[in-house]
């Protein structure tokens, strides 16, 4: 199953079941182009990982972590399929970042790694757009990765069963090529990665956690289209403008 | 005006106001001790400020930033007057910091200096709990910062006009004065943190900047009551538990 949240032509928040290119919610069906696509779920934070494919933290001349590195990205960051998000002003490097996100579907706390996949809803694709001007220079990634539009997510919450353990994820700028990875090279797994959150946090229902991004990092423009795909999700599009 | 947040004896969540020693909503008077009193404000966010009191940054062997240093508490963190918290689990320093909290009045963006204080409701007492194991060897300060229970504040929210620009700030751990500063010592004012926060994020009613401790800062343990006091607002209460 996939679960677009979308607002109806009235102008409610719904959440319908995203089917052979329809979207279903309460009898009625919905073209995905007549609605607005909304994030796929409403979190109240996004807990990111960062360096967690072997191949990045080496393109960034980083070592990998020997627990996972955790960083935040609050509700303002969020943007859904279809939005133009705007890159933070005056600076020159802004990056593209592909991630599989993990939907937590319940209230959690201390999850065990064995029990962790019990509390994911679903999976849904991200890009963790980083400023890296900032990035570089701050103790707390706040400037460079929790600006306005730094989450675009979507379109979908797909149910674990669409999902394959293997997934391909991709990235495209404006048709080309940039990441092409698996999700079966993630350092630390999904269930590792909820057991060591869950030890400090309480992840509520509709959380996501962003599992960190394959090699391939590369700048973003304006005018540019990205579009991250996974594998049994599909393929989140945003446009990016730079005021 | 002090509003206090509050769950009245059917439960509900209502805000009133605070005035001599009685909470008042919908022509109801309630005891503080009969009610549950909330953290003041439900924020999307908590906006930190690092090391902007010189004698602080100066214990802690730090220089002060050129521009302020940031972080971030989700909303998982927060707690509110008479909570008890319970400190990270197998921690060896675990420490308080007073701080006065502005609260956010509306939804605001790109937000100049000279007109900043327009966007602040009013003012409240936070304690920044610091996990210090965590935070000295994390990048960014999530297990060190962002864990349960690391905000908790109140007791209400105090309207501009009830406190001075040199608001007296204390902290008092088991009855002991800890902390003992003004607010006149911010390194960087309150406009020049909204403005700077705002040039990158979007600020939402009810969310909170921390504006960071004084000197003082020092250790927590099991069974400790502690208070932040800042003057015009009133005494946050809470107590420690260390599992």
């Amino acid at each position: 199953m996939k679960y677009v949240r979308f607002r109806d032509p009235a102008g409610s928040v719904r959440r319908g079941e995203y089917r052979d290119g329809t979207i279903r919610f309460g009898g009625s069906e919905y073209d995905p182009e007549d609605v607005d696509v909304l994030p796929p779920t409403d979190p109240s934070k996004v807990v990111c990982i960062g360096r967690n494919y072997a191949e990045h933290a080496d393109e960034r001349d980083e070592d990998v972590p020997d627990r996972p590195l955790l960083f935040l990205k609050p509700p303002n960051a969020l943007a859904g399929h279809g939005d133009e998000i705007a890159l933070p002003e005056g600076k020159e490097q802004v990056e593209h970042e592909a991630e599989l996100g993990v939907v937590i579907g319940e209230q959690c706390r201390n999850v065990d790694a064995d029990d962790a996949l019990d509390v994911v809803e679903g999976y849904t694709c991200v890009n963790d757009v980083s400023n890296r001007d900032d990035q570089r220079v701050e103790q707390n990634w706040v400037r460079g990765k929790a600006f306005d539009g730094a989450a675009p997510m979507g379109p979908v919450v797909a149910t674990p069963d669409e999902v394959p353990d293997d997934a391909s994820i991709t990235l495209r700028v404006n048709g080309e090529t940039r990441q092409d990875s698996s999700t079966e090279l993630l350092i630390f797994s999904i269930p590792e990665l909820i057991e060591e959150i869950t030890e400090y946090m309480t992840l509520e229902a509709g959380d996501v956690i962003a599992t960190g991004t394959p090699a391939g990092v590369g700048p973003l423009a304006d005018g540019d289209t990205v579009e991250v795909e996974i594998e049994g999700v599909g393929t989140l599009e945003h446009d990016v403008r730079a005021p």
